[in-house]
C-alpha cells in the first residue's frame, strides 16, 4: 500500500446537523473543522512548522427543507491526515465527534488515492457470479444455528442446505470457537459436508465460516479455513476490529461476508451517528465487504424499507474503482414473502433466510429446495460453469516459510542447516571473484535490526571494493584472510573481529591456499555500496 | 489464558429496557434471551446434540419506578457461551440487539471465571502511583497538539510540560503516523525531550504515545515504544479494536491509557445503547486500561457529571481480581475551574488539561507550573523515589575511549585485544553463575544498530533465565553448551548459530567440563530483560 496522493489531495464528509441551541450553523461546522483535525482553539494554532491546510474547510451549508433547523454540511480534509490507515481514518470520520449530538455522517466523498490505497472486494457480484456461474437470478444463503449445536448436527444441517441447493450457508454469528463446538473441527466438518455434495453436481454450494478469533489467532484461523480449501468467510468489523477485516481482505483473496454485530447505535438515532448506509454500505465495501448482510425492513429489526435500499444502492453503486457488492438483507426473512422481497432488492442481491427455513418443514433439504424453487420461479436462471475450480486452493500466502525461525541452525563443514548457498552479488558492475554467501539472520522472517551473513572466498578470490554508509562488523571463522581496509591491511584468523566505519573503502581477500571465511554483521536496514575503482 | 470455568458458570447482563408497544415486558426479556444466543425461535432447538442452558434466563424484572414503561431487568448467561474471548463476549452483550432499539445495557456481573481470564489493568491506581512515586494528590496530564506541528515544535513541547512537571503527556489522539510527524521519529524525539528532563530530578514525567498502527503494524509499534524505554501507550479501542488492546496489554507490561474516540452513539441515547459507566467504565477496563479518558462534563462534550461519576466509580469500584483504574476527564477543563473538578472527582484522578494551557500563556512551561501548583495546593502531596529505575538500558560499564574504533580487535586465547572482560550482569535480582562478558562492538564508539558481545560460561555455569521483546542471535565460539529456548533445549557447537524470537524465554547453560563461548548480537536500543522466576 503506497500513498501516492498529490498535495495538498482532499476528499469530503457530509454530515446532516441539527441545531438545537442558540449557535448559528456555521459555528457548528467550523466547530467540526476544529474537533476532528487539531483539537485546539483557532488561536492556539502556532504560526511556524506547521503544516497548511490540516484544518476542515467547510465546503457547503444547505438547509434541509423538510426539518427546521437541520442542515447538510458538507466539510472537506486533506486526505493525508487520515494517514490512508483505517483506524486514523474512522478517527477522522467520527472520532471525537462521536461523543457529541445532533451530527450525522450522511456521505463521503472519496479521493483517488483512497482507490489505489484501499482495494475494496476482492471478488464483488461480478467475481462471486463467475466464481460459482449463477447469472440471471438473486442468490440465496442460509445459516449454521443454533449455537450449543453438536459439531455433528451443524454439518448435517450443512449438508442438508446444500442439498437443497443454497447457493451460500455461513455460520451464525454466535457460533465461534466454544468448547462444544470449536471453531477447526467445526469447520472442517461442515465443508466436508458441504464438498460431499458438491461432488455429485456442477452447481457448487459454499460455506463460509464465521471468523471471530482473538487478535492473535485470527490470522491463524483464515489460514486455517484457506487449507480446507474455503472460499469466503463471515465476519463481524465492530467485533474483531475495523482494520482487522481490511487486513484479512487485502491479504487473502477471500469472499468477505460481513456482519453487522454491534453496529446498530452509529444508526439507530436519524440525528446523531453514521447512516446505516455509509456505516453497512460505502464503508464496510471500503474494508472489503463482497457481501454486507443487514437487517431487512419488516424483519425482528428497525430499519425502514429506504434505509435498506440506500444500504443496498451504497453497496451496488460505482464508488471509484471499487467492485460492487452483494446486499444481503437478514432477520426475519420469511418464505411467504419472498416474492416481494425479491421485488425490492432486484437481482443482485443475496437473500438470507434463516429460521423460516427451519420452520417450514422439519426436512431442511426439503424446504430449502422449495425456497430455491420459488426463488428460480421469480427470475430466468442462466447457468455457466463455475470458472475457479473448486478444489482446495494452494495459493496461501505463505507467513511462514519452512525456513522461517528454526530453532537452531546447525553448523556442518560451513554450511548452515535451512539456508542456502547463494551468489555474492548478482550486480556485475562489481569486480569481485571466487566468493559466495549465506543469509543466516535478517533474511528469513527475524526481525532484527541487522543481518548476520556467512562468507566465503576460494584461494585467490576477493570481494569487491566498496564503500558504504552502513559499518561492517567481520568476524574470522575459517582460515586466514586479509581485509583491505582505508590505506592499510589486516590478516583476519579465526574468531578475530574487524570493524570497518562509515564511507571506509575495503575489501576482503583470500592470498592463501585454504578456503576464507568469515562472519560479517550489518545493520539491516542499509545503504548500497559504492564501487570503487582500482586506483 | 485458561478457561477454569465450572460446568454452566452464569453471568449476569442488567438492561433497561423501554416497552414502546403492546407486547409486555416478558415477551421483550425473552426475545433478548434467545436473540443473544440461539438467534431462533424456541421451538426450531433441536432436542438431541444440544446444550442445556445456552439461552438466557431471565432473572429478575423491576420496573424503573420514576419512568412509565421502563424497566430493569437481568438475564443471565451461561459463561462459556462468550468463548472467553472478546470479541464473543461483546457479540453476547450488545452483538445483535445493538440493532434493536430502546434497550439500554446498564451493569454486567461478572463470574469468577472472567477474572482469571481478563486479568484487568497492569498497573491501576496503586501501580502507577508506586512507578512515579506520588502520592497525597491527583495526577496531571496534558496533550501534544495540534497535529499537523513539527517533530520539532512537538517534542519541544514535550519539554515544556516536562519542564513544568506534569505528571504524563499523551500525544493528542489524531496523531498517528502522518508523513508530517511520523510514528518512530516523533516517539523517539519526543521521549527524549522528555528522558533529557527526567534526568536532573527525581519526579519523573512519563511521556504515552499514540498508538493507532494497522493491523500488520500495531504490535511493531508497541514493541517501537518499549525499546525506547517507554512506560504507557494512549490507544482508543473502538478504532483499532477491542480485542487489540486486550491484547496488548496482556503482553506488554504497559500503562495503558484508554482514548474514547468512536465510542459516543453506545451512550449518547438514554434509551438505546451501553451506558457510558459500562463502556469507558468496566468494560475497558476489562481490556486492560489503567487510566480512561472520557469527556468531562461542562466541557465541549453532553455527559453529565452523573454520567462522568457513574464512569469514575466503575474504573475505581472493587470489580473481582481487577486493580482499580484511573478516572481522566478531558475535553475542555479550564485552569480556573480547577478547584472544583478537583472535588467532583477527588484524589485518585488523572486531570487531563490540553488547550487551556495553551491559551493560559505563550510559555507553556510556566503555564503548566502554575498548573502544578494549584493542583498541589489543594491537596498534600506526598512523594517517594519512582519504584522502578528510569535509567536507560546502559548500566554497563563503558570501556575507554583509547579503545575507540580500533581497526582490529584481535583475538587471543578467547580475549579481545582492547577490550575488557567484565561482569555478566551487575543487577542481582538476576540469578546467574559463572560468567562474563566482553563488549565487541556497539559500546565503544561505533554506530552500529546492534552490538555484538562475546560470553563465556565456565564448566556448570549459567545465565540467568529472562526473556525481553528484543531478539538474540548467538553464535557458538568455544566448546559446547545448552540453549534453554521455550520449552526446548538445544546444543549449541562452535559456529552454530540460535535465534530467540521476541518475548521468548531463554537460558544458556554450561553442562560441560570446558569452557563454553559464544558471540551475542543484539540490537543497540533494546529493552531490559525481565527475569523469570524458576517454575
Amino acid at each position: 500500500m503506497k500513498n501516492p496522493e498529490p498535495a495538498n489531495e482532499r476528499f469530503t464528509i457530509q454530515y446532516i446537523i441539527t441545531v438545537n441551541d442558540k449557535r448559528s450553523i456555521e459555528e457548528h461546522a467550523s466547530d467540526i473543522t476544529l474537533e476532528q483535525t487539531v483539537e485546539v482553539p483557532k488561536n492556539c494554532i502556532p504560526d511556524k512548522n506547521f503544516e497548511e491546510g490540516i484544518i476542515g474547510i467547510v465546503e457547503n451549508i444547505q438547509p434541509n427543507a423538510n426539518i427546521p433547523n437541520q442542515y447538510i454540511v458538507s466539510i472537506s480534509y486533506r486526505t493525508d491526515i487520515t494517514e490512508f490507515s483505517i483506524p486514523q481514518f474512522f478517527n477522522v470520520l467520527f472520532g471525537n465527534i462521536s461523543l457529541k449530538n445532533n451530527i450525522k455522517i450522511s456521505d463521503i466523498i472519496f479521493a483517488d488515492s483512497f482507490f489505489s490505497v484501499f482495494k475494496g472486494p476482492n471478488y464483488g457480484i461480478e467475481g462471486i457470479r463467475k466464481l460459482i456461474g449463477v447469472y440471471g437470478r438473486a442468490l440465496t444463503c442460509s445459516a449454521l444455528k443454533p449455537m450449543g449445536l453438536s459439531v455433528d448436527g451443524l454439518s448435517k444441517l450443512a449438508s442438508s442446505f446444500a442439498i437443497g441447493g443454497i447457493d451460500f450457508i455461513k455460520d451464525d454469528h454466535g457460533i465461534s470457537n466454544q468448547k462444544f463446538h470449536p471453531f477447526k473441527e467445526r469447520v472442517s466438518r461442515c465443508q466436508d459436508a458441504v464438498e460431499k455434495v458438491n461432488a455429485d453436481r456442477e452447481h457448487k454450494t459454499l460455506y463460509f465460516p464465521m471468523v471471530s478469533g482473538k487478535f492473535e489467532e485470527i490470522e491463524e484461523q483464515v489460514q486455517y479455513v484457506l487449507k480446507e480449501g474455503i472460499r469466503g468467510i463471515l465476519i463481524a468489523p465492530m467485533l474483531v476490529g475495523l482494520d482487522t477485516v481490511r487486513y484479512i481482505s487485502d491479504k487473502y483473496n477471500l469472499i468477505i461476508m460481513t456482519h453487522p454485530a454491534l453496529t446498530g447505535t452509529y444508526f439507530h438515532d436519524p440525528s446523531h451517528g453514521i447512516q446505516s448506509s455509509v456505516l453497512l454500505g460505502t464503508l464496510f465495501r471500503m474494508l472489503g465487504s463482497d457481501i454486507s448482510v443487514f437487517p431487512h425492513a419488516g424483519g425482528r429489526f428497525y430499519l425502514t424499507e429506504k434505509d435498506c435500499l440506500a444500504i443496498s444502492n451504497s453497496l451496488r453503486c460505482t464508488n471509484g474503482s471499487w467492485q460492487n457488492a452483494f446486499p444481503c438483507p437478514a432477520g426475519g426473512i420469511h418464505m411467504d414473502k419472498i416474492t416481494e422481497i425479491n421485488d425490492t432488492y432486484g437481482v443482485d442481491t443475496v437473500l438470507l433466510i434463516g429460521g423460516s427455513l427451519m420452520q417450514h418443514s422439519a426436512d431442511i433439504s426439503h424446504s430449502t429446495k422449495i425456497f430455491m424453487k420459488k426463488i428460480k420461479s421469480l427470475y430466468n436462471e442462466k447457468l455457466c460453469p463455475p470458472e475457479i475450480p473448486f478444489a482446495s486452493s494452494c495459493e496461501i500466502p505463505s507467513v511462514t516459510d519452512q525456513n522461517r525461525n528454526l530453532p537452531l541452525i546447525k553448523f556442518e563443514n560451513f554450511t548452515w542447516s535451512g539456508r542456502l548457498t547463494e551468489e555474492y552479488k548478482t550486480n556485475r558492475c562489481f569486480d569481485f571473484s571466487g566468493i559466495n554467501r549465506q543469509e543466516l539472520i535478517g533474511k528469513s522472517g527475524e526481525k532484527t535490526s541487522f543481518d548476520l551473513r556467512y562468507f566465503e572466498i576460494k584461494p585467490g578470490g576477493y570481494s569487491s571494493l566498496e564503500k558504504h554508509v552502513h559499518e561492517h562488523v567481520i568476524i574470522g571463522v575459517r582460515g586466514e584472510g586479509v581485509l583491505i581496509k582505508g590505506d592499510s591491511s589486516f590478516n583476519i584468523a579465526v574468531h578475530d573481529i574487524a570493524y570497518v566505519s562509515p564511507l571506509e573503502k575495503h575489501q576482503l581477500r583470500n592470498d592463501g591456499e585454504m578456503p576464507f571465511g568469515f562472519f560479517c554483521i550489518v545493520d539491516h536496514k542499509r545503504d548500497k555500496p559504492t564501487v570503487i575503482k582500482d586506483e
